[in-house]
């Protein structure tokens, strides 16, 4: 690594509102699993009792940035989290490269090869514990029992099946031992990604490590990098060497750079180099349109939108150009070889993908799905790993097709959608266009979503526009979450609510996916310090106030129960809890 | 009227982006139906040749306000459109107040007494004209043609038939002549409806009427006036009389000001008086908490959030108070005859919504939306026009059941939710997380979705939030539209993805729901005015430009198909189209 002037000059390390970083211990003292406890206040009953509510614990991607007690320090990038675990599967081929010990396997050194010989890694049992978070937490607000009807517990071993039965895939290459495991698939916590990524126009490696931490911070499980200026290689090894997530990259990119963008000119070897370069930094996942096959193009002919997927044009315009089939294809066991040897995951691309409401679901569409699908078990016979990348643009009514024809044809491989959006009439929300289809497909079974920007097909996204995507999509997968059934999803809402109810505002706004957005609009109205422990809000104002007649409802209720009048409203006790209106409402 | 120095002092007058009013005639002069016309560019083919695309048009709920020939006066109001026609259905009891003619039916005179007797009034007319809307551009754009499976034409039978049947509603007092005229029903576009008001924390008639011309202009069908300050009575005023869309109001809350704030005070006869008031002004829909039964009250005592609903709780205070049965139950027949008289819709309130995920679907909230069915054919022995009030939060598996269930037990009378928000962790972000719900429910068949803000249960919205909760709900109604299979809503989707495809990023930001975010997004990254006809954009850049390779692509085919080598892919001609890349994604 050089040029240090691209470091950004600072980096976004203070802790989110009223949290701090701890750490779950595993069977090994080197398994420790993080995750933001938030500290809640006391409840006031209306009685003037002080009830303790214990802190609540959520799932954590923000990685060490966000433990002041860890130093960073970019050059030498984050602690080595999987180094041990990674030596102890060895031996590998070695090799040094600028400093660094760069692995490869003798074979397949990939948790799917692992798991299918019943070993549960640490990397599993880390993941366990992480997506068990829900349920320990859940336990915690029931004191320690789980209401009816709760999954059970997450165990190593569960995640060890989930991984060998492909249903499940654990992103993490050997040479990116900074990563902290975690799991994409559909009987875990929806996940989401954060495309980063500067381009010809905008291109500042300080803005790519500093988007990768911003993302991360608000809730970002992976991270792909969509780099294709000339800082190429040295952008992805700031961001590797700095990420506590899984990397993803589209290789295919790279290649086009070394041939002066000219699609035509590229060729396997070209190809083959990329990737082993890229394995050797440490890549997570590489997305690979191998499905984008030369019969398939006249298709799209026809479409409104034609070929939208980068990806997917570039792989076009070589086959016409060699009227050949697509080298991504026929090299694919060559390329599971590679992958298979530093565990990278395979993500399938969607090089047809419907780029408008007019397209869903179309011939050419399906008919690369369905090649996902075949080779999706040629990679699980080499040990690889892999996903299923879908969707784009397709309207409600039509989301759910994709969902059960993906479960079929790719035998339960993980789904990863790009959104869909529902609507193309919307350019500058499409971050909520696409939220919309993301929640559903999510309830359908997509294991991990790939979020839009307001700036979709408008521009380069900012530091707000990354914002922005990250929590439309951590909305959309805690939808999702919910309508699942997850526990740890259902304990959040409830523990939100229940401040929210007792007018906990400071709990309110801690709990919140964005703590500094709730509080700046609960301020906008009502700045003073007073206000946010006041028993009324600027809803209604201090004297039409809503909770206050609810407060004299519950009091009046209590009398009567007291005074054994009120048999027909017996029940009505407020429990504790005082009563909140949302008072925008009638 | 008078305190003029509450008028604004300006109020949003110019027209949207390349678009101007245009009037629709019916079968009798003043029967005139506006709709906003956005003049598109022509399309240049690859060839050169440039092929002209006929103007697009689209509903439009702005009224008189973006039509620079309107003079507007907002110390006279609107012109009163359907003056003559409430006049011809009379005669009225007819009396002055302050310089108007107040009048009141001898009998039922609602929409629904009409069609019940087969009589399409001009209202019908007008609506059918405005809903056909998307058939008529659909043919346009496909020269006349209407593709397969597209539902048959909106005719004013069919909106006569779903009223008398009481599947859709036309809410309109008689009072009320500025409003044009406009349908809620799940056989016809899904509609939004914008909350407004003051509270005694900000209390301003000039921001209530800018907001209400401003939540009309993003969209807004119906807009709700939520005022409970002291100028309640005058802040109405001066919006009925500007008004071009149906108003709602919840009379509960000024009837509630008459009586110091104190819910045991309310008394029956206060009540009549308040809704005589507001029908004499000429409000069209009127919610009433009529289903909030005493014995559904205890019901909520176990919920986390209790009675979140400011009518419900005012309700309950009032039944435990006095220990009787709700007085707007006991009276709902003289309620009934009361709006049968001026034609006043009745939105039956939800005062026992859920306010947490964890309180969805419970017995309070189903217990209620049964009596709602119950006053429903109530109401329809009065000829008056019903609709019921609905969700809250509720997770997305849950949310189905809301509408079965309403569709059994209220005879399909139209359905009006708010939201459903569909997870509690996002404050700040409850647009997306309701917008989420909103879609998938008018999916299902709920006819108009109550918006949610920005600043929901944090503060009171301004504008730009007012803007913002427009805009996310206009996304939810076109989505679940488009489920639906609504032509206009195809259409719309259609003409902005192939203005996206051709590069013209003019059409595709005037095509937008909001122009303007969508162009200064663009010009962020790109500002020069070159950018914008550019055959390139800020995703690649112009050396790595994906649209350049798919023109590539498309030129070899081209020359392929003419040298007749190549049979393979002899369907892949561009049709006039350049290939346009998604490209903040591979």
């Amino acid at each position: 690594m050089s040029a240090s002037d691209h470091i950004p000059a600072t980096i976004t390390r203070t802790p989110l509102p009223a949290s701090r970083k701890v750490y779950i211990h595993g069977s090994r003292p080197d398994i420790a699993v993080p995750m933001r406890e938030i500290a809640l206040s006391a409840t006031r009953t209306s009685s003037g009792q002080s009830v303790p509510n214990p802190p609540f614990r959520v799932y954590d991607t923000s990685g060490p940035y966000t433990d002041p007690a860890v130093a960073i320090d970019l050059e030498r990038g984050l602690p080595t989290l999987r180094a041990d675990w990674i030596s102890d599967r060895g031996p590998y081929h070695e090799q040094q490269r600028a400093g660094r010990t760069v692995r490869r396997g003798h074979g397949a050194v990939t948790q799917m090869h692992y798991a299918r010989q019943g070993i549960i890694t640490p990397e599993m049992e880390f993941i366990a514990i992480r997506e068990n978070l829900g349920r320990a937490t859940l336990a915690e607000q029931h004191n320690g029992q789980l209401p009816h009807g709760i999954p059970k517990q997450i165990t190593p071993e569960f995640v060890r099946a989930e991984v060998a039965r492909g249903r499940a895939i654990i992103p993490a290459n050997i040479n990116h031992p900074e990563s902290e495991p975690m799991i994409i698939g559909r009987n875990f916590l929806v996940k989401i990604n954060a495309n980063i990524g500067n381009s010809a126009v905008r291109a500042s490696i300080a803005d790519e490590v500093e988007k990768l931490i911003w993302a991360t911070r608000w809730g970002a499980d992976t991270v792909m990098d969509l780099s294709t200026g000339p800082d190429i290689h040295a952008t992805r090894e700031w961001i590797l060497r700095n990420s506590p997530v899984p990397i993803g990259t589209v290789p295919l990119y790279q290649a086009l750079e070394q041939v002066d963008g000219r699609p035509e000119a590229l060729t396997w070897a070209i190809f083959r180099d990329t990737l082993i370069e890229q394995a050797e930094q440490g890549v997570d996942y590489f997305t690979i349109h191998a499905g984008v096959l030369l019969p398939y193009i006249p298709l799209t002919a026809e479409r409104v939108t034609g070929i939208v997927s980068r990806g997917g044009s570039i792989i076009a315009k070589w086959c016409l150009a060699q009227h050949q089939e697509n080298f991504l294809y026929t090299h694919f066991r060559e390329i599971c070889e590679i992958m298979a040897a530093y565990d990278i995951s395979l993500s399938l691309g969607d090089g047809l993908r419907p780029g408008s409401i007019a397209d869903a679901n179309d011939a050419a569409q399906f008919a690369e799905l369905r090649t996902q699908g075949e080779l999706t078990q040629i990679a699980w016979e080499y040990g690889v790993q892999v996903m299923n990348e879908g969707p784009g643009h397709i309207p409600m009514h039509m989301i759910k097709e994709n969902m059960d024809k993906q479960l079929e044809w790719c035998a339960e491989a993980p789904f990863y959608t790009l959104g869909p959006l529902t609507t193309d009439i919307a350019p500058g929300y499409d971050h909520i266009t696409s939220a919309i289809g993301a929640a559903l497909i999510g309830w359908y079974g997509t294991a991990m979503l790939c979020y839009v920007t307001p700036k979709e097909h408008l521009g380069l996204p900012n530091r707000e526009d990354v914002k922005q995507g990250v929590i439309a999509y951590k909305i959309a997968a805690h939808a999702a979450d919910l309508a699942k059934g997850h526990p740890a999803a259902a304990a959040w809402d409830a523990a939100l609510s229940k401040a929210r109810f007792e007018f906990r505002w400071e709990d309110q706004f801690n709990l919140a996916l964005d703590p500094e957005t709730a509080r700046a609009y609960h301020d906008e109205t009502l700045p003073a310090e007073g206000a946010k422990v006041a028993h009324f809000c600027s809803m209604c104002g201090p004297k039409f106030c809503s909770m206050k007649i609810s407060q004299d409802v519950r009091d009046y209720t209590a009398q009567q129960i007291d005074a054994g009048l009120a048999e027909q409203s017996a029940r009505f006790r407020a429990s504790g809890h005082e009563l909140y209106l949302e008072a925008n409402h009638d």
